[in-house]
């Protein structure tokens, strides 16, 4: 079984125990986020929680500065996959012993956290003889009108979108740079409203994490080849949908609204492909050869 | 810089940085749990992240049911010191490669969780070539008529208690199947009221918790070696009070306030101390000496 498949089994079993919590647990494992319902609260809070290891999702000679960075952003990738907003993070480090950067390290996961306004309020530390690994959960508030944007909320006749450009995000160094799309997602969902449909960041490729969409939904997604739009490090389209590491926004719409060709914070948007009655992720080739887009993509886990 | 030193220094920092935050953090690191307010919500939030490490909280040998147990007990037992009840929580694990558990393993982690009430909502999975690192992260919610419990409400004419018995839990084993005090906790909030004071879980020792609760508090903690309640396994007092991962809560009550002998559950209730004006926190051995109790505790980080 394969770390993918592994976290899909546990998810389901997860998901059917906390349906035995439906009064609090609105979302369970399997979204971007969890969503939550407070017995005070009035408005549903959201809650992720992400893992960095050294040597596989960083380099060790990876500057301080980077790792917090992607530690941090990782998880606020997944609130703005949800169109919502940060609340604040707890950050949890085993660190390889003999590592001298800590205080460094904590620092700038703090600094990274706060310019996100999303403040670190706690942590944890502890030593082991292995990698260092990172665990960022993070909290946050869906939007006040849309609500949380689920992987679940395709329709047939929606147009599959994604912010920016996609693929060669190792090559260039995105994997370590990116701006979670925070803002766009917010934008989004002030714009479109109940026309957006459902939502995903793109961790694991394209490719992959549509066909998430794709199963949650109940719904085949069709991609368009001559569509996807190419980061400069990008090989071409049928590699860029597997690369993994992208942190783009992948979201649907629904018929008939208008797409607006960029975010006001300059991110382009792109129409990628369509959604159908059927189930699966095809990618459909310049040539209209068609192939299983879900099994192009990257496992963070294999 | 030993790690807790380390740990007291990024908690200072991160709360200067958290204070930027103050409509939404209302407690930032340092103390058991983190609380927070939300934009919606009409009673705070409260937040822990811990984490076990293989070879380090727990041997390799360990039954998979009893890592489960510890992974998620342990962050429990921070909500319980705050007079806290749970909500939920998520899980985050760095496996050994190889590891062949890992179904078992969050099986036993979310059955764990549901029956303390507090179901695993989402998870992430990695694997490296170092110790398996599980990292939990509850949430919770503060006791509805007193609010959480922090380790900075002790005042001078308090009287220190403890629940249950400490000393010797890796001798006997209860390191691994300690019960976090949630019962006890919401008990003594219930019981107390505003009478109850400083709380704190007994992770690192009494001597060390205790002088946390000091520290935090302003005031000096006075320890008495003829009342403290010693576990069958404790060698004794002066031990027993250096002995970490007791999982017991440490509280002060008010003067003039009647200490229970047990709650309910059949936990008992000792008290084992006084607050004064002052600083630190002092061991009295029966034969009048002071020592220096928060010098005795164990490290979890050394």
């Amino acid at each position: 079984m394969d770390e993918s498949t592994l976290l899909a089994h546990i998810y389901d079993r997860s998901a059917t125990l906390a349906a035995d919590f439906a009064s609090r647990v609105a979302v369970g494992p399997g979204d971007d986020c969890a969503v939550l319902r407070l017995t005070s609260g009035a408005a549903p809070l959201l809650v992720t929680t992400d893992q960095l290891v050294e040597g596989r999702h960083y380099d060790p000679a990876t500057p301080i500065s980077s790792i917090a960075h992607k530690a941090i952003c990782r998880s606020l990738s997944d609130i703005a996959a949800m169109g919502a907003r940060a609340h604040s993070c707890v950050a949890a480090a085993t660190l390889r012993a003999g590592f001298e950067h800590a205080d460094e390290l904590f620092d700038a996961m703090a600094r990274t956290a706060a310019r996100y306004d999303c403040p670190l309020v706690g942590g944890d530390i502890a030593v082991s003889d292995g990698p260092t690994v990172l665990c960022v959960t993070v909290l946050g508030e869906p939007h006040d009108r849309r609500g949380p944007a689920l992987r679940s909320d395709a329709k047939p006749g929606d147009i599959v979108c994604v912010t920016g450009a996609v693929g060669g995000s190792f090559v260039s160094g995105k994997h370590l740079t990116f701006e979670p799309r925070l803002r766009e997602a917010d934008w989004l969902c002030d714009t479109l409203g109940d026309r957006l449909g459902a939502m995903i960041d793109l961790s694991d490729g394209v490719g992959r994490d549509a066909g998430r969409v794709a199963a949650a939904s109940r719904v085949r997604i069709m991609l368009d080849e001559a569509e996807i739009p190419l980061a400069p490090s990008a090989k071409d389209a049928r590699s860029a949908i597997a690369d993994g590491e992208d942190y783009e926004l992948l979201f649907t719409v629904r018929p008939g609204a208008d797409i607006p060709s960029a975010t006001p914070t300059g991110v382009a948007i792109t129409a990628i492909g369509s959604v159908e009655p059927g189930a699966g992720c095809v990618f459909r080739l310049r040539d209209g050869a068609m192939i299983d887009a879900a099994k192009l993509g990257w496992d963070h886990h294999s």
